[in-house]
């Protein structure tokens, strides 16, 4: 691979900037643009030691700027080829001067992501730690900066890694009988295929549900508080939020827009949409409430729905219950003003999937109830932090891709039918696990993935 | 000194993030928050080598991000204090926890310009050389990067300090003649003082011109184009610049607006602007011109003033050459249409201080003879790009303040006064020189130097 450069620090105006170099040439192109002050040339430099001196144009003897260069020495790099970085005075010219002057000494630029891509195909990275490099970039807090760490340090590969290698041992022992059926090998009964695979069924679809569960931690829970007017959402949300944020007052409809806060909810942070309610209304203003209501509802994750218990269900509260029950989302039923006495029929709520609780709003009573059901919907309780989760949608989508062809090689299996289906559906499954770690992506989903990188990286 | 701590690469995605630690505490709080993976403790580390390991949150025991480390020990670094720096992912989040992971174990926020500050205080850098570090970080040309560097290499610094040596030494004869008189001291002679204050002053001199010429170079002519409509001024700036951008008609006032263009005329770039002449007139839109046009010859480097000689000067003409030998600025005289024939009275220029050109705007002759008057008008025939100029004003101030102390002390040695008002006037101005290298610079002055630094350098 040829050698290549790039300045690994964001271009803008600091103290340092650092030059990268790696490939095969790396230490002797450093040393054509760089002369240490002291008597040791920089080729005699060991790998994890640095040198002050000066970056010379060799061309015209010119002095450039005064720098401090480090060597890696192949395997032991980040790349895993030889290394070495110029750290220069971090002004923007200044760098891009010295990054030139490495272009014209034997370096060609470095793509997005080089360094890292040159990283995974030299084996120093899973395609899947690589990706989570990206993520330690990106990450906008402790969460996700935890995550990518714990998939840098291999977690989710040998999680992965470890269903694959399962399916690959179930694979040989299905070819075995495939292609020798009449020799007396070792046989695999249709017991012990079922139990295998729903084995790498169920470690899978662990692994996805705490994807599902690691996003709502990371990104919190898209919520919708619903009900119609004047039974006390705001109130509630007002009480969710610690403070007075929409405007709350006994005229039914007084919230005509749709209003997001976020509030803490235990260890979870729920985005909360406070709507205009679903009725249909005559309103022109009121419509539009009516219509964005609709729509978050159709697009969040959780839907608290609010009933004032003081007085019976009336028909909006049936039009919104019977909308519900068509949504099917998680959902939880909010009875509020529960100090003044049930009016309602519980029977009405019998038809919901739905967690019901008494709250409140007003004095607070029942909100330590309602954040133990959401966290609870969310699998919160039982969700480890430091387990792993996926970084992208990319290892998302191939674990799911997985997991369906894994339920058909299930499925095939206790149907009675040949192995063939059987083996064609494992192997697509462990294609896929493969192509979650890099192990067989083609050169189109590396490219994709890298694509993504900042250059520098 | 306290031990302190900066993100010293940019705040933003990149590829690397660098924490930078000086101070007594540095390796030990290193040391602290970063654990390498073999088996050398961060203690053992020799200077100039670095470490990969963990950035491990001790107070948690949890792992924050992967790193390399690299120590520097006193006085081998750039603060000449113990100095560690973490290379981590070059996140914004990332770099910030790293960075308060250092906060919560010993360190203290570094300021702007701290590092800088400490390797001035600590006597690796005088202040002109820690002024020419934020230059080279914010130079966006090769001229401001060379300039620079050659400031950042103790150029400016020896050239001033050598003028400066020479008035002390000439300040220790003064006082040994004005505190002891009486005695048989060796006496300095009236001679040998003015030849003493002269040298420095030309010395001076030459370093203040050497700025003018710099800045010259730096940041281009700012160049008026005055003459009366239709003499030639637009077709003379479209010849420069070498195609047609203002528009070139027969009719008397055409360019009605200030027109600038950046020509490169030689070494020298001309901030050129094309005017509607400054003649009184009725016409409204004509008369901002005309206020935009004096303006800008009362602001300008350099007026360049085009007659037409095909037809004897008119009473405009008189008037613009009467506002010129007013305005009192470097003057070229451009007699256009030279070709024609000349109706033109060489003596109505003789009253001012111009060099005088004949020139066909139209032709392109003469624009070499320009060229080489303009040269020769700001002194870059004799001028070094790779001599010294000041990095700032503060710098320039100082050493004008110097110049014109001299000058009276030089005055008053003339005037054979006693040699109590040069020996103050020497005095204040050496004063000056060691304001400027930063010798004996006020707190204030230091404070006010580094607090145009970013944090981190």
């Amino acid at each position: 691979m040829s050698t290549v450069c790039a300045v690994s620090t964001p271009l803008a105006e600091g103290g340092i900037a650092v030059i990268r170099i790696s490939g095969e040439d790396a230490i002797n192109a450093a040393g054509r643009v760089f002369t240490p002050f002291g008597d040791k040339s920089v080729s005699e430099m060991q790998g994890y030691t640095c040198a002050y001196g000066r970056v010379i144009d060799p061309a015209t003897g010119e002095t450039v700027d005064d720098a401090v260069l480090t060597v890696f020495r192949a395997p032991h790099s980040y790349t895993g080829e030889d290394t070495a970085e110029i750290s220069c005075h971090g002004g923007v010219y200044v760098a891009k001067r010295v990054l030139r002057l490495c272009l014209e000494n034997g370096c060609w630029q470095a793509d997005r992501g080089e360094f890292t891509k040159r990283a995974f195909l030299n084996g120093k990275l899973s395609l899947t730690q690589a990706e989570a490099v990206m993520d330690t970039i990106s990450a906008r807090g402790e969460a996700s900066l935890r995550s990518a760490r714990l998939i840098r340090e291999g977690r989710l590969f040998s999680r992965i890694d470890g269903i694959k290698q399962e399916l690959v041992t179930l694979l040989g022992k299905l070819a075995a009988w495939v292609d020798y059926p009449e020799e007396e090998l070792p046989e695999i009964t249709s017991e012990e295929l079922k139990a295998s695979l729903y084995d790498a069924c169920e470690k899978l679809s662990k692994v996805l549900r705490e994807y599902d569960c690691g996003m709502v931690f990371r990104t919190g829970i898209d919520t919708v508080i619903a009900g119609k007017p004047n039974v006390g959402k705001s109130t509630l949300m007002n009480t969710l939020l610690g403070y007075e944020r929409s405007i709350v007052t006994e005229a039914a409809g007084t919230t005509r827009d749709v209003i997001e806060e976020t509030v803490k909810l235990g260890e979870l942070e729920l985005k909360l949409s406070d709507t205009a309610g679903i009725r249909e209304t005559g309103d022109a203003v009121e419509k539009i409430g009516v219509s964005l209501a609709r729509k978050r509802l159709a697009d969040c994750a959780l839907v608290i729905a609010v009933f004032d218990t003081s007085s019976p269900l009336d028909s909006e509260d049936r039009e919104l219950l019977g909308y519900l029950r068509e949504l099917n989302k998680k959902l939880i039923i909010v009875l509020n003003k529960s100090d003044l006495g049930s009016k309602v029929d519980a029977s009405e709520f019998e038809k919901l999937n739905a967690r019901i609780l008494e709250l409140s709003a007003k004095n607070g009573e029942g909100v330590s109830e309602l954040t133990e059901a959401v966290s609870q919907l969310f699998g919160a309780d039982e969700y480890d932090p430091a387990s792993t989760v996926f970084a992208n949608e990319r290892q998302h989508r191939c674990a799911q891709e997985a997991y369906d062809a894994l339920k058909q090689a299930l499925a095939a299996a206790e149907a009675e039918e040949t192995f063939d289906a059987v083996t064609v559906m494992t192997d697509l499954a462990a294609s896929r696990l493969m192509e979650l770690t890099g192990e067989k992506a083609t050169e189109a989903v590396v490219d994709e993935v890298f694509s993504k990188f900042c250059v520098g990286k």
